[in-house]
């Protein structure tokens, strides 16, 4: 990949650290290559081509393809929501439905309540489109990953969610990681509770691969035929072929002996980092994930966080910088990195936080000599 | 597909005409299915899962995968633009392609040039962001189908093309059907004369498959990085499964001897169907094509349309409604309707048509009768 076109100089940086061999990945949030299914894959893209009419080729319809959307309200169904076929729409990937699910509950300019750390690309989106980020007290909606949040890998508290509930505002609430909850709990979502104002948005990125861009969108029942039409407006419609692929796959593999799999080995991943950032870094702190792919560390020094990286990409490793997931970002507060277990190979996290150590020293440093 | 979703009576209507095999579809547009180079696709498929690291089903850059950005920036450059791939990005499709160009091009509320007839989901869009569609006379931004119009076949003529070159304002450029001209002449883009203010947008859906989603968009240079941004922040990057086939697929099989075949085909399809609606329809004018999936329709009376498109799909035969394609529709001229050679068995193009003037009879007969 090419790093000419790349906006700004820590996106270089980034794209550079990522194309290179010699740099340990704890950086990106990507899932393990090592998990894709690429022969079944492989033999549902055959399969599908098979079909008479190749919908996998043809233009759909822009709410996408029915067996995937049944498929999809019955597992919402079982974690206690009234929800119907009807109501989902396949998106291009949960970025598309976040961004629908925005355009449709606020208007330019209205504030939006984020959890103190959250998703930065959602983060950037609403700052594209004059959103003012609030607290979760005010807003007139709200963001939310209440089952697994990204970067911190932790639940919604019950005070905060009840504390939502209450404001009645609408909730744009990102599942992306709930499956993969470490200890298979099946977290009852807003829509369950909140069904008339609740944009639930959910993908495949996380549990079968993020190249087929299919996630999805459950709208309240009185915005679902604008909701259809903005989707038309903006692509027409998600992948046919992603779609077809991903709906034979489920028909054909039991999904949730899957999502067991897929838990065991992240969590198995999370601990073997957690130790080494614990042996290496005892003076960061961090809570040990309840799911998902990250380590939301706190350290105990305020550094310049790009010079850090720069520093840690000279060294050999990567990590994300915890600015870009924060709501409100004070320089003079000790930084907030996050750092993946999901992607990188394991036998590489001793070194890789070793690497990290040794950057954080010179920051450090750096930061008491001026 | 499911019908209950659909957002009015009369796409209801075409949703269960086109899933209805009694009906001969000359309405929709799509492309034909025999031409679907599904064996190719599939070796392409599991080519690209043997890769190293599976990029194919793993998160790429916004921008795109860059072989694919390298191969069509070659072919635009063969059509006199000068066009590096770091100023292509691959969309979710010409549509998406269109959606951005119109973000960066102008504000809400903005007047945008259309040509008199084009293409529907595009002239919806701009309808749904509240631009004001103008004449190619007026308009802060023009949007364009310069090398074959949808719905028309026809190219933009010479003088429309200076008067747009003169007007400096920023032009967006759909060059879905460039590729079907029957001639097989590659028309001089726009972007080779204007590259500064041009938004060019390209697509595969029409000469390879649409359930692919493979567009793109090229953008004058100092739009790149917020083109970029947008694009990121809309759904983070285009389907990289996708990408991969079709790269893929173009490293391996001739392109340009695939466009020359599908011109022929589609030519061959046109005269069928051009010959069908003379012979039982003289009173219906039309220009034949140039190129792309459609024959755009002048017919001799003013009825109403949607009872006609009623009437037609119980008599078993679908079109499409002019007025969709119409910037400015008046209900007391003489009906327009679009009807299409690609999709549809052409050996049912005389009983189509047959039926299509049934309904048509009845439609003149109930306009006089009121």
């Amino acid at each position: 990949m090419s790093d000419a076109t790349a906006p700004d100089p820590i996106d270089r940086l980034i794209r550079k650290a990522a194309a290179s061999p010699r740099v340990i990945g704890l950086g990106g949030g990507l899932p393990s290559e090592k998990q894709f299914p690429r022969k079944e894959l492989a033999a549902a893209f055959v399969a599908a081509l098979k079909r008479q009419g190749s919908p996998a080729l043809q233009y759909g319809w822009p709410e996408g393809q029915e067996p995937l959307r049944v498929w999809i309200a019955r597992r919402l169904r079982e974690r206690g929501a009234t929800v119907a076929a009807d109501d989902v729409i396949i998106t291009n990937g949960a970025q598309q439905a976040i961004a629908l699910a925005a355009g449709l509950a606020l208007r330019k300019g209205a504030p939006i309540a984020v959890e103190d750390a959250s998703y930065p690309a959602a983060l950037d989106l609403f700052r594209s489109r004059r959103l003012r980020l609030t607290s979760l007290s005010e807003g007139r909606a709200a963001y939310l990953m209440p089952a697994v949040n990204n970067p911190s890998g932790m639940a919604l508290s019950s005070a905060a969610r009840a504390t939502l509930l209450a404001r009645r505002v609408p909730l744009i609430e990102d599942d992306a990681y709930a499956d993969l909850n470490f200890a298979g709990r099946e977290s009852r979502p807003f829509l369950a509770d909140a069904p008339d104002r609740t944009y639930h948005v959910g993908t495949m990125s996380k549990t079968l691969c993020p190249g087929l861009r299919v996630g999805w969108l459950v709208v309240p029942h009185s915005r679902r035929q604008r909701a259809v039409k903005t989707k038309q407006d903006v692509d027409l419609q998600a992948n046919s072929l992603a779609q077809a692929v991903v709906d034979h796959y489920l028909s054909n593999h039991d999904f949730d002996a899957r999502l067991r799999v897929l838990r065991r080995f992240y969590q198995r991943r999370a601990a073997r980092l957690s130790e080494a950032v614990h042996k290496t870094l005892p003076n960061w702190t961090f809570d040990f994930p309840a799911g998902g792919f990250c380590l939301w560390i706190q350290t105990d020094a305020a550094v310049d966080e790009k010079r850090f990286l720069e520093r840690a990409v000279a060294e050999g490793v990567s990590f994300d910088l915890g600015s870009t997931f924060l709501r409100h970002h004070d320089r003079r507060e000790p930084n907030r990195l996050r750092l993946s277990f999901s992607y990188e190979d394991p036998t590489k996290f001793t070194e890789g936080v070793r690497r990290l150590a040794r950057a954080w020293r010179w920051a450090v440093k750096s930061a008491r000599a001026r």
